[in-house]
């Protein structure tokens, strides 16, 4: 990793069993970044993978978890075949936004922005974020956590100044609540870190429950 | 304002009314970052002033209105006598922790932010934010908004390697959700915003409802 502004070092929260590798399957600036904020030194290995369509009928979170998995597996099938005595854990996380049974993904264009943050205006819409964990013995925890988000009711022409940020560009569902499209939210009822694409609270129970890592210090 | 990177420029979200100059009562950071992100040029004008001390019986959120506005009445007393015609809209705030009746304030020492995190380990608090705004003939508003965290309970080796970071020092309630703290939340009920400074949303409509700034574009 590289030591600019953006990737500067944090006094560590956390530290990783001995012998022990983190391996992160995403391309996601925000969950390296709560990786750093943790102290955890690691390595990527998110090569493009088909992301899974949601099947007919599948619930929102079980088709995050899938997502999430289905990068997990793409990096273990990029990894090839490991030393013997190797311990890694591999890392993959998805994160959707759903709207009663609708999920919203990623907007083609600024019109298709603009539309869906109409239907999330003045409404309140789920966020799923999914979390894969593949440790050394290829043993696998999946779980999720979902928060709820309710936009306060806004007039077209500031949703039309947010679409014109381009913020909304790469977001699924059109914004992003840890930047500018942090005024659109009045409330969260859940984890803001599930939001914004990782939920941190459960990640460490379990890596600190399962001997993965341990607090710094 | 420089133009480091901490302070890149935002492609604007609003504009202020025309004429009309902002200034800041805070020496807040996230603060400044939040105005920052919707694109609002801002001056800084916050003289130190005895912050006020809660009062015997003062409910949290009274005092958070009263410490909001006393940093707003020390920018006008220091911004003296102003031009004729001088258009300028004055913004101050205060945040607070309070766990049932109790206000938690900064940590005076590590053993302290330790105390604090124990209690709120596990339990739930809750965060106030009040802002005072002085508009440009000093008509005064002024509210607050309340937000519920709940932490995880930790064990006291975590709750020590965060305070090793020292990022609990300058913060009410010795920690930063917005920060390497976000992992010891374990849900919000309100907004977000809120508990790390600002309430971005009901400022932002006041501010459009009053006229003092408009979507840009």
């Amino acid at each position: 990793m590289g030591t600019s502004s953006a990737e500067a070092a944090f006094p560590p929260l956390f530290r990783l069993a001995a012998g022990l590798r983190l391996v992160l399957a995403s391309h996601s600036p925000r969950r390296r970044q709560f990786l750093r904020e943790w102290g955890l030194p690691f390595t990527l290995l998110a090569p493009s993978c088909d992301e899974p369509r949601p099947l007919p009928g599948e619930a929102p979170a079980a088709y995050a978890c899938r997502a999430a998995r289905a990068k997990v597996m793409a990096a273990r099938a990029a990894e090839g075949r490991r030393p013997a005595g190797d311990r890694r854990l591999l890392l993959g996380a998805d994160t959707i936004v759903a709207l009663g049974a609708d999920i919203l993904g990623k907007p083609q264009s600024a019109e298709h922005a603009m539309a869906m943050l109409r239907r999330l205006s003045g409404a309140t819409h789920e966020v799923i974020s999914a979390v894969c964990l593949l440790g050394p013995d290829d043993e696998e925890v999946t779980f999720h956590d979902v928060s709820r988000v309710r936009f306060a009711a806004w007039p077209d022409a500031v949703l039309a100044a947010y679409v014109a940020t381009h913020e909304p560009d790469d977001k699924a569902g059109a914004y992003a609540v840890q930047g500018q499209g942090a005024v659109l939210v009045e409330a969260v009822d859940g984890s803001w870190s599930t939001v914004v694409g990782l939920p941190v609270t459960p990640l460490a129970t379990i890596m600190l429950q399962r001997g993965w890592m341990q607090p710094a210090g």
